[in-house]
């Protein structure tokens, strides 16, 4: 009866570590204002990049297949309700082999705008998120956490609250 | 019958513009040593991004299936036959409303590299070809176009003959 219980134990034990590892994993919090990380962002095609001399990053911009067929047949001022545009953001460096290029090094953040004019409409018909780092932590104390984005993006209120310009392709 | 004559003349003019106009449209030259355009290279997924302070551009380097599939894995030295690296190049410009920002302007080219050991021994195992502007010319005069190409990444013969880290990403 005792090696029984033994083994119930065990088969219990491992299920446990088995699921928080997972869960350690795989959980990213939602942003304080409810919005989830969107899912396969890491897949999505290019808009454009910058680099940032102010603060020395370098940033890349995806989007999904809305923001992508928004951009490229040039219909975004205003950008369709759906679009979504992430920004990953990296430290820059200079490359090892070549002094005059500079390069991405760690990561520090992926930051999303999702549109929907009607859900959004307090901040420009964008809903902000922002996730820090390699273990994606959530930014923002409350919901308010938004009208930091949005404060900074006003001076853009004509590109449809957008820095970004879609990168010229042939 | 002069009436009939004019109709078909209408008809193969017609069809002779149309024709003309959609290959102008559509033909890209191989490069010099035979290697076409990869298609759907706009639609590949993001490897990294540089910006060149001595020549003023900013890069996004994109990879194919296969490409993404090492550089997620830590598969890239040496990278796997098959692996396609796309380089797209645009002239630098600051953001007119963040003037810290640098931005793509003008799109200067598309470079490729094609990783086939055995097919391209003769330069690190990589084919190398590059099309210009917007139009999409293409560059070399001969075949020998390639020597420019290899000689350049001899300095990262250690790294494959790549100069691309993949950006980390979460």
């Amino acid at each position: 009866m005792n090696k029984l219980y033994g083994r119930v134990f065990l088969v219990l034990i491992t299920f446990l570590f088995t699921t928080v590892a997972a869960s350690a994993k795989t959980e990213v919090l939602p942003a304080p204002n409810g919005i989830r990380m969107p899912e396969g962002y890491k897949d999505w095609r290019l808009i454009s990049s910058s680099h940032r001399t102010d603060n020395n990053t370098l940033r890349v911009i995806l989007g999904n297949d809305m923001a992508i067929q928004a951009a490229r047949s040039g219909q975004t001022n205003p950008w369709p309700d759906g679009a979504i545009l992430a920004k990953l953001v990296w430290k820059d460096a200079t490359h090892e082999k070549w002094p005059t290029a500079i390069v991405p090094d760690k990561f520090v953040l992926a930051e999303f705008m999702i549109k929907d004019a009607k859900k959004y409409s307090a901040t420009g018909g964008w809903g902000f998120a922002r996730w820090l780092g390699m273990e994606q932590q959530v930014y923002g104390k409350d919901a308010d956490f938004v009208q930091e984005c949005y404060g900074c993006h006003i001076p853009v209120q004509k590109n449809d609250y957008v820095f970004t310009r879609p990168a010229l392709l042939p």
